[in-house]
C-alpha cells in the first residue's frame, strides 16, 4: 500500500477508536513508524487528512452521484450500504458539527453534497408517489420526509449518544429501521405488498 | 442582578454570538468589567458555567418534570415554548456533542434528562392513541415516533447548518413544523378535527 493511503487508513483507525483531537499527526506518524516529516510531505495537516477521508467516504457512498433508487428493493440495499459505510467512518458522524466548524472548505463541500443528496431523495419520493407505492399528496410532505430521512442518516450516531446507547454495528442499523418505519407509514397497499415481498 | 447571575447572562451572550471555545472565562470577566479572580470565585471554570446554563435552560424547559401534555393544544403550546428556549440557549444545541464529549457530568445529566423526556413523549403518544386522536396500533410506532420527535428537537439546529441554512428565529420554528407534519400523518379524523380548531 502507498504511504499516502496507509496514512489515511491509520488516521481512520485512530480517529474511530479515539477522536480527531486526541489523534495528532504525530500520533499517526508514530503509529505507522514513519517520521512526522514524511507524513507532512503527503498531508500538510490534520484538516487535509480529514478532508481526504471525507472524499473517500463520499466516493464509497455515492460511486455514481446521479443514481436514484428506482424500487423499494434498491432503496433497501442503499440503506444497508449506508449503515456499513457510516460505521466504517463513524468518527466523521460522531464529530460532524465540530469538524465542520473547524474547516470552512469541508463545511462548504459537505453542504453542497448534502443538498444534492436531499434533492435526489425528493425526486425518489415523488417517483414512488407517482408509481402508486407511496401516498404523499402534499408537496410539503415530500419536504418533511426528505428532512426526516436526512436527519436520521446524519444524526443517528449522536442521537444514540444523547440517550446513552453504545455506538456499535447493531445499534447503527436502528437509524435505518427508524427511516423504514417512517416510510412505511406512507406506503400504499401496493407499496406494502412490494415491501412484504422484499422482506420475505 | 447578583454577580453570579450576571456571569451566566454574559457567558450566554458570548457563547451564542461566538462559541464556547472562543469565549474564555477571561473574555467573560473582561466583558463584565470584573477581574478573572472575581469570576473564578463564583465559577471554578468554563465547564461549571456551561453546566449552570444547562440547568437554567432545563428549569425553563421543564418547570414541572412530571408534566405531560394532555391535549393537542397543550402540545402545541409546549412546542412554541421549546422553540423560544432553544433559540435563547442556541449555543448549547449548536455544540451539543462537543460539549458532552468534554464534560462527563454534563453528559450523564443530559442523558438522564433526555431518557426521562423520551419516556414522557411515549406516555403522551399512547394517551393520544387511547383517546382516539392518533392511530398508533404498533408498539414500535410509538418508539419510532418518540425518536423522531427527540431527533428534531435536539438536532434541528445542526441539521440547518448541514444544509447551509442560517440559524435564526424563523428557521428554528421549522423543526417544530416538521414534528407537527410527522405527527399529523398519524392523526385520526377526530385528531385532525381538533387540530383544525387549534389552528383556526
Amino acid at each position: 500500500m502507498k504511504t499516502k493511503d496507509k496514512i489515511l487508513e491509520t488516521a481512520l483507525e485512530l480517529f474511530n477508536t479515539s477522536n480527531t483531537q486526541a489523534a495528532t499527526t504525530n500520533h499517526i506518524a508514530a503509529a505507522m513508524g514513519i517520521s512526522p516529516g514524511n507524513l507532512h510531505y503527503h498531508y500538510k495537516n490534520r484538516e487535509e487528512i480529514i478532508f481526504s477521508l471525507y472524499e473517500r467516504m463520499f466516493d464509497e457512498l455515492f460511486p455514481d452521484t446521479s443514481y436514484i433508487p428506482q424500487t423499494l428493493q434498491e432503496l433497501n440495499e442503499q440503506h444497508k450500504k449506508f449503515a456499513l459505510i457510516s460505521w466504517k467512518y463513524r468518527f466523521f458522524y460522531r464529530e460532524l458539527l465540530f469538524l465542520l466548524s473547524r474547516d470552512e472548505r469541508l463545511k462548504e463541500r459537505f453542504k453542497t453534497d448534502n443538498l444534492a443528496y436531499k434533492k435526489r431523495i425528493e425526486i425518489m419520493l415523488l417517483d414512488f408517489h407517482n408509481k402508486g407505492w407511496m401516498h404523499l399528496p402534499l408537496d410539503n410532505m415530500i419536504l418533511h420526509l426528505s428532512d426526516t430521512i436526512l436527519m436520521f442518516l446524519q444524526f443517528w450516531h449522536p442521537f444514540l449518544e444523547s440517550i446513552g446507547e453504545e455506538m456499535n454495528e447493531y445499534n447503527i442499523q436502528g437509524g435505518l429501521r427508524r427511516i423504514e418505519g417512517t416510510l412505511r407509514s406512507f406506503l400504499s397497499p401496493e407499496g406494502l405488498r412490494l415491501l412484504a415481498k422484499i422482506e420475505s
